[in-house]
């Protein structure tokens, strides 16, 4: 960091530091090549805590897709070495947890008297998770298989009808995250890159989100380095056991987590209110959203955010925007809402219904136009880029 | 952070990720000029905190020597806005936290039944409210005024005849802290830059340390970054109206912040061990000690450590440990052991005294005469600094 002129997060008029930051209390675990052994660890451990009354007597594995072998692996494991724990096996996990399989993951929660859920997966099903501790008293065990940040985030969300209601609430942040990087090997790399991307606007976001200040800050700067290194797939070494790759997937994770925790601090920005509206109201693919609007988004904030702006060029170069927008393309991660099927036509809805959303601490002001033309370009995609 | 060799911090033989990290709650606040202001709302907001039955019903206000006058405020300030809350105020902290003081201090608590503790002040004093905390129900609200850290971390100590324990105990943390710069500015340079140096010293330990990892790394890298900035006391404006001097503070205050919690998660290395004897058994002022033994304790290391020399190089400049050395020449800060008081008989004791207490994960492993080497030069001063 350099010295900071006084426009910068969490200062006022003067220059001077005030703002708020709630750490929270989290266990991170890095255990790459062991999520299985690790998860059995923790999962005794919480069983032994004697400052955790909350215990772990009954444990809910719950995994979506292609975690779910590893998620039997878990219970497996858990049955055979955790003595006195309970497993039980339940998948249910939707994109945008939909309220009624919420309501079905608390029932079975509730009927079978779990009190730990070991959630395995990608944001769907660390968000389902995060949907029962809201309501029901249990901790929470998050195996991310993904760089969706979900698992660092006291953000959790469910869909009624059309709608997707999100809330912040400390009780539903994981009390325990096993990261392992080779469960995200398998991603192809496109979903991968857009993974990361998503995970990259949280850096981005947090950079001058309502509540940023000078922590949230350094917590993004260091997770977009992380990111825009896995994404960039240098290695200095190729070492023929497959270690390189996963040490790239390890960063990508170490900063997802450090995204998910700066953003989870600074609140939604410009970028993630856009996406909130094209995701939830439209249908679009969450991650691929995010690798879309992101350049687009930096392109408008930018110039009007002159110290995040120097912060996001000391990590992805000169020409931030464009920058994103090439990572994006390289990847093969789609680069326009047109191809991820938005109608021409809803961009002036979605602006629409976008406006009354954005902060209005945002460094830019926004108005109807505005957001029209950043959608506009987005739906282009990068040949529409306009920066400054 | 580049690209990390496989003996980085957190990582096995492999160079994969293999690490635990407990992030502990913690609500930090920042209010420049505000510190009394702050300090009410936070006591009221626990008071009206549906979450925190532990509440805030009666205070508890200490202070240690030139804070009484802020305590003393705070106290008035509660007694007026905070309707339903009662005020105590006692104060009588010394160094170390002797055993005796801090019984009586635990007296008052028991006898006055205070549920809530606001120290004002140095590590003395912000040791004192932990000591108590760690052995009654009672939230701590830490209000620093120097650089040590102690309000970011887990670890309390007293001192029992010339011994002092020092044990972590997550119920200790403070769990708001209320920085404020103004607060520092009384500070005479030579002291202010001596915390500093010690803060910086939690930083460069926490590179090494038994439990470092990449999280640890990253908040004492930007811990680092953010003291020397305030050490080497450049400021790009000079506004007239003091605030550039506030945000030096302001920086110094985050980068002690940000070192002790670096500290707290990776643990005491060789720095540190050394220092608890020079402090604990030969009596030696706390600050002056580490800003006197760092300089060789990172010559000491370095060489074996190439990844953290790699990163204070980054932020230090070339040839580390002379950049520290000068930095604390140039404070008036003292050089020497033998300015400190220590006889020249007393370092072969030191060393004795030392060796059993290294971790045996420190990258350069220590013998006896090692440590007399390094103590010898320590005693000697900046002339007898031996790099490599």
């Amino acid at each position: 960091m350099t010295q900071e002129p006084p426009t910068t997060p969490g200062r006022d008029a003067r220059g001077l530091l005030r703002f708020q930051h709630d750490v929270r209390a989290q266990r991170v675990v890095f255990a790459t090549d062991r999520a299985v052994a690790a998860v059995v660890e923790q999962v005794r451990d919480r069983g032994n805590d004697k400052n955790n009354d909350d215990g772990a007597r009954r444990v809910l594995v719950t995994a979506s897709g292609s975690s779910r072998g590893t998620a039997e692996a878990m219970a497996e494991a858990l049955r055979t070495s955790a003595p006195g724990v309970d497993v039980v096996r339940w998948d249910g996990a939707a994109q945008h947890v939909p309220v009624d399989i919420a309501d079905r993951a608390r029932a079975v929660v509730r009927e079978r008297g779990c009190d730990l859920v070991v959630a395995v997966g990608g944001g769907s099903v660390i968000g389902l998770a995060k949907a029962v501790a809201a309501q029901l008293p249990v901790r929470v065990v998050a195996v991310p298989t993904t760089f969706s940040g979900s698992e660092a985030t006291d953000v959790w969300g469910q869909t009624v009808g059309d709608r997707k209601a999100v809330t912040a609430d400390p009780a539903v942040l994981p009390a325990v995250v096993v990261y392992d990087a080779a469960l995200t090997v398998g991603l192809p790399a496109a979903v991968a890159a857009a993974s990361q991307l998503n995970a990259l606007a949280h850096c981005v976001d947090a950079l001058w989100g309502p509540r940023a200040d000078p922590l949230s800050a350094a917590l993004a700067e260091q997770g977009a380095g992380l990111l825009v290194r896995a994404l960039r797939r240098k290695t200095k070494d190729d070492d023929g056991d497959g270690a390189s790759e996963l040490r790239l997937r390890e960063d990508a994770l170490l900063g997802a987590h450090l995204a998910g925790r700066a953003f989870a601090s600074a609140g939604s920005g410009l970028h993630h209110k856009v996406c909130h509206v094209l995701g939830g109201t439209f249908g679009l693919p969450h991650a691929d959203v995010h690798a879309v609007v992101l350049p687009h988004a930096v392109a408008f904030n930018a110039p009007a955010a002159p110290w995040a702006a120097a912060r996001l060029r000391s990590v992805l170069g000169e020409r931030p925007a464009v920058v994103l927008s090439s990572l994006a393309s390289a990847a093969g991660v789609a680069t326009s809402l047109a191809q991820l099927g938005l109608a021409r036509d809803d961009v002036a809805a979605a602006a629409e219904a976008a406006l009354p959303l954005i902060p209005p601490s945002n460094p830019r002001p926004v108005t109807r136009e505005g957001l029209v033309r950043l959608l506009d370009a987005a739906w282009e995609g990068p040949s529409a880029l306009r920066e400054g």
